[in-house]
């Protein structure tokens, strides 16, 4: 399927639309129209469709989305209907933010290893884990066979972290450190700043 | 500058430049090509050139852009070259990790007050900022002219603090909770969930 070359914007949207699926679901609604996605999620329903043809005919003309079929073929395209074992390093504030984030949200990324290069913070507990000496880092996402790694450590050590993802075999990173960090072209990486998103929307302040 | 309808992909560049911009003029480097700007962004350089072009003539051929000029002007357009006030709801995790990311890279977005709804946490000390009850945050919004508010507060609480931006005169929110948030045509939303960020990631891997 990623012989298509789908464009990361229509990636982006997936998650956005399983996250309104799953609350349609929540509430018994079993048949939505790409109109009543377009009106809830702000996008033009001929978006929404174009989005979803890229990877299938999951639509009925007059009917809609069957919306549990199409959280099942959402979840198959993203790779999250099974578990994903995620790393975290940075035991900070932001980062124990994340794994109670994660726990309360039940999905299947889950957070299964939390490390720190901060011997204080080694030991702690978070969320039923344990934080883990950065010593440990390498047998650990090999051990458990993790793929993605979040980072959440300040800027100065974030690219370090990544080395150590990497060198480990992580295969996609979710970086939050105000910085940019390179690594290996096969190694997807995303950057998520929260400055960069405050940043946009005061674009769209009057002047 | 609005009416030519720039699109949010778009917008949402502009502080990914920024940011590498001004990592740039930290080093003394003057100059930069939208070739180079490709290579660390990970973008293509015609794209960059189209981007910036939407706004004005920045660049000049065989030459490139001008460091600090361009940071200056994308601070214009972003219209962050000055302070804009923003107020922060929900003192959890989260919301401590944002203010102190925010005090950490002085940036003009500033989150100059924080709220709770707990009374434990009211009167608690964040980045020398007091955490005030929910019953002031009306009239903080307007005595402080605070144009953007962040939510990170639990997902059920989530629309109400909408609701009470909104009443309290804020025009643009960035929100954290896991859940959509309606609020009026005239108000922008953003909405920063992590697992969406995460989930987009998990598409990227091999299967």
């Amino acid at each position: 399927m990623k012989t298509l070359k789908i464009s990361e914007a229509v990636v982006r949207r997936l998650p956005i639309y399983l996250r309104f699926l799953n609350e349609l679901s929540k509430k018994n609604v079993h048949t939505v129209s790409s109109q009543d996605l377009g009106i809830k999620l702000d996008l033009n329903p001929a978006q929404i469709r174009k989005d979803l043809a890229y990877f299938g005919e999951f639509g009925k003309k007059g009917i809609g989305y069957d919306v549990d079929y199409l959280i099942e073929k959402i979840r198959q395209i993203l790779k999250i209907d099974k578990v994903i074992p995620v790393v975290l390093v940075g035991a900070g504030n932001l980062g124990r933010a994340l794994c109670n984030y994660n726990a309360y949200l039940k999905d299947n990324m889950k957070i299964v290893a939390i490390f720190d290069e901060m011997a204080s913070k080694v030991g702690e507990s978070i969320n039923h884990l344990k934080v883990k000496p950065m010593s440990e880092l390498k047998e650990t996402i090999q051990g458990l066979n993790i793929r993605i790694g979040i980072i959440t450590v300040p800027a100065a050590e974030a690219q370090n972290v990544a080395n150590q993802f990497v060198e480990g075999g992580v295969e996609a990173i979710l970086n939050f450190a105000p910085i940019i960090i390179k690594v290996p072209s096969e190694v997807r990486i995303h950057h998520a700043d929260f400055t960069t998103e405050l940043q946009s929307l005061a674009y769209y302040l009057d002047e």
